[in-house]
C-alpha cells in the first residue's frame, strides 16, 4: 500500500472547505477542515487559501487537485460551467475547468443545471457526493439530500435525469422567525415524536392538500386551542415535509426507497416523515460521498497517478 | 328622509380606523378616516379616540355605535368571542359585545371562527362585509377577499359554512424580500400583463403542482436564463396565486364565479388569475360592504331607532 499522495482533493462550499490528500488507493493520508467558505471569499484569494492548506498538509509542489462545489460558481474562483441534465456523472470531470493564480494543477469540476421549462435548477457540489455513489455502483435511486435547499435527484444508470431543489430549512426558518406564525412558534422546536409532526405530514400527503392554504391553520391553532410552541413548531415542519414528499412521491421507482444523504435534525425529519409516508429510507454519509465522488474524478483526470487501480 | 344621525358606524381593523354617522335610511351624514388602528392602542385608550372622532362629527352623547373588526379581538378593546362555523350572519348582531369606558352604548360584533381539524381558521371584520353582502340579498356565494391575509369564504343561505386564510401578501413579500429569491426579484414588481405571471398560473393549475418544489425554480431561471426581475416577480405571483386558485376550485358553485372583494394592485392579479382559470369574477366595493353589514347590524340591535324600515 503506497503512503504517498497521490492527490488533493478538495470541496470547497458556501461556508466550508475541506481538503484531503489521498494515496492511489483513497486511503486519507491528511485532512484539513476551514470555514473559509467561497461565501466569505473573493477571487483572488482562493488560490492562496488552499495553497495554505496544502502547505500545512505537506503536499508536494505539483501534487494536483480536484475541487467541488461554490468554488466553481460564477462568484466564485472560477466559472466552471454547468453540465446539463441528462448529466452523466462519470463524464463530468471532462468538464472540470482549470484554476488560475497557483503553480498546480488545479481542477474544478462542474455543477449540473436542469433547464426544464418551469422546472429549471442548478446545483454545485451535491453532483460530487452522486458521483460517489455511482462509483460505489450505485447508478439508479432516487437521492435526497436535506438541507436549507434541500435536493431531490433522480439517478438513472448512472446520470441525473432530473432534481428539484425544495427551500425546505428556509421555508422553515422564515416562516417561523418572520411571518404571522412566529406568534405561535416562538421558540418552539419542530419533533418527530411530536404526535402534531405525524397528523401534519399524514394531513400534508393527501392529494387534494395545498400548503399555502392550510399555513395559517398554526396561527389558528394557537389562538382558539392554545396549542404550544412545540406543537406549532412540529406541524409546520410536517406539513412543509409532508407536501415535498407528496410531491415527490411519482419520482420513486418500483424499490420505494429513498437515498437520504445527511445528518443531524432536519434529517431525522425528513427520515420520519418518509417512514409515514411507507418509503423506505436508506443513510448514506455525505462527507465519505463527496470524498469518493472527487476521488474518482482525480482518476479519471490523472489516471497515470493511480496505477494499481487504473483500468 | 331623515337627516338626523341613528347611529354610529365603525369599522376597526389592525392599521385603520373608519367612522360613519348615518340616518335611518342609511345615507352617510359624516365620516371620519385615521391610522389609529387597533394595533396602535392599549385597551384603555379605545374609548377616548372613539369619543374624539365622534364628537368632531358632531354624535350627539347618546347615539349608539357599533363596531366591527380587530377592536374586538382578545388585545384589544375587549373581547367579542368567535362565532363558530356554520355561522350565521344575521344572527352575529346578537353575540356583540358592551364596550366599556364611554357613557354611551357601544357593541362591538363577534368575529367568526372555524374548529376544523386541521383547517382551523379565524376571522375578525370580513364576517361584517359579507353581513353587508346577505343584506344585499347575495346569500350563496363564494367570495374571495385578497390581501396580506386572503379570505376565501363560502356563504349558504346566509351563514359562512367554511373558510380559510391564506398568507399571499405575506408570503409574497417574504419569498421576494427575505429568501434567496430575493437576488433575482430585486425591484420588480408583478405584473398581471407580464407573460410570466400567465405561464406561473397555468403551470400552477396543474394537478400534480406542488408549489414548494418549484419555487426555487424563479433562483435557477434568473441564474440560467438571465431572467429579469420583473419577470421573477411576475412568477413569484403567479406560482402563489395560482396554487391558491387550484386548492380553491373544489369549493366553487355551479356558477363558477366568485365574488371579489377589494382593490388595488394585488386584487387585479386575482382577477387576472381567475380569468386564467376560467372562473368569472364580480367585483364588490369592500368599504360600502362592511358599512352595510354594521347598518344590517345596527337596525338588529337597534329596532326602535329604524321606524320607516323595521320590519
Amino acid at each position: 500500500m503506497s503512503t504517498q499522495a497521490a492527490v488533493a482533493l478538495v470541496d470547497w462550499g458556501t461556508s466550508n472547505l475541506r481538503v484531503w490528500l489521498v494515496d492511489a488507493e483513497a486511503g486519507v493520508l491528511g485532512e484539513r477542515q476551514s470555514p473559509e467558505g467561497m461565501g466569505t471569499l473573493s477571487p483572488d484569494r482562493f488560490a492562496g487559501v488552499l495553497e495554505s492548506h496544502l502547505a500545512a498538509l505537506g503536499a508536494a509542489p505539483d501534487l494536483p487537485a480536484v475541487v467541488a462545489g461554490m468554488a466553481g460558481a460564477r462568484a466564485g474562483w472560477i466559472e466552471a460551467p454547468y453540465a446539463e441534465t441528462p448529466a452523466g456523472l462519470m463524464e463530468l470531470p471532462r468538464q472540470a475547468v482549470a484554476a488560475p493564480g497557483t503553480g498546480r494543477d488545479v481542477r474544478i469540476l462542474p455543477g449540473v443545471c436542469q433547464r426544464t421549462a418551469g422546472a429549471e435548477d442548478v446545483m454545485r457540489g451535491e453532483e460530487t457526493q452522486l458521483l460517489g455513489a455511482v462509483s460505489n455502483g450505485l447508478t439508479d435511486a432516487l437521492f435526497c439530500l436535506p438541507g436549507t435547499h434541500s435536493k431531490w435527484v433522480s439517478l438513472e444508470e448512472g446520470r441525473i435525469s432530473r432534481f428539484s431543489t425544495v427551500m425546505t430549512g428556509e421555508l422553515f426558518q422564515l416562516f417561523s422567525r418572520q411571518s404571522i406564525l412566529r406568534l405561535s412558534i416562538g421558540e418552539g422546536r419542530a419533533s418527530a415524536g411530536h404526535p402534531a409532526f405525524g397528523e401534519a405530514v399524514e394531513e400534508a400527503l393527501d392529494p387534494d392538500f395545498s400548503l399555502t392554504t392550510r399555513l395559517f391553520s398554526i396561527r389558528a391553532r394557537g389562538l382558539l386551542a392554545g396549542a404550544d410552541e412545540a406543537s406549532a413548531a412540529s406541524r409546520l415542519s410536517g406539513l412543509l415535509l409532508g407536501a415535498e414528499i407528496a410531491a415527490m412521491r411519482p419520482r420513486l421507482g418500483p424499490a420505494q426507497s429513498v437515498q437520504l444523504i445527511g445528518s443531524g435534525a432536519l434529517t431525522e425529519l425528513y427520515a420520519a416523515a418518509l417512514l409515514l409516508a411507507g418509503v423506505q429510507t436508506v443513510s448514506l454519509d455525505g462527507g465519505e460521498l463527496v470524498r469518493k465522488g472527487l476521488f474518482a474524478a482525480a482518476r479519471a483526470l490523472y489516471p497515470q497517478r493511480f496505477p494499481e487501480i487504473a483500468p
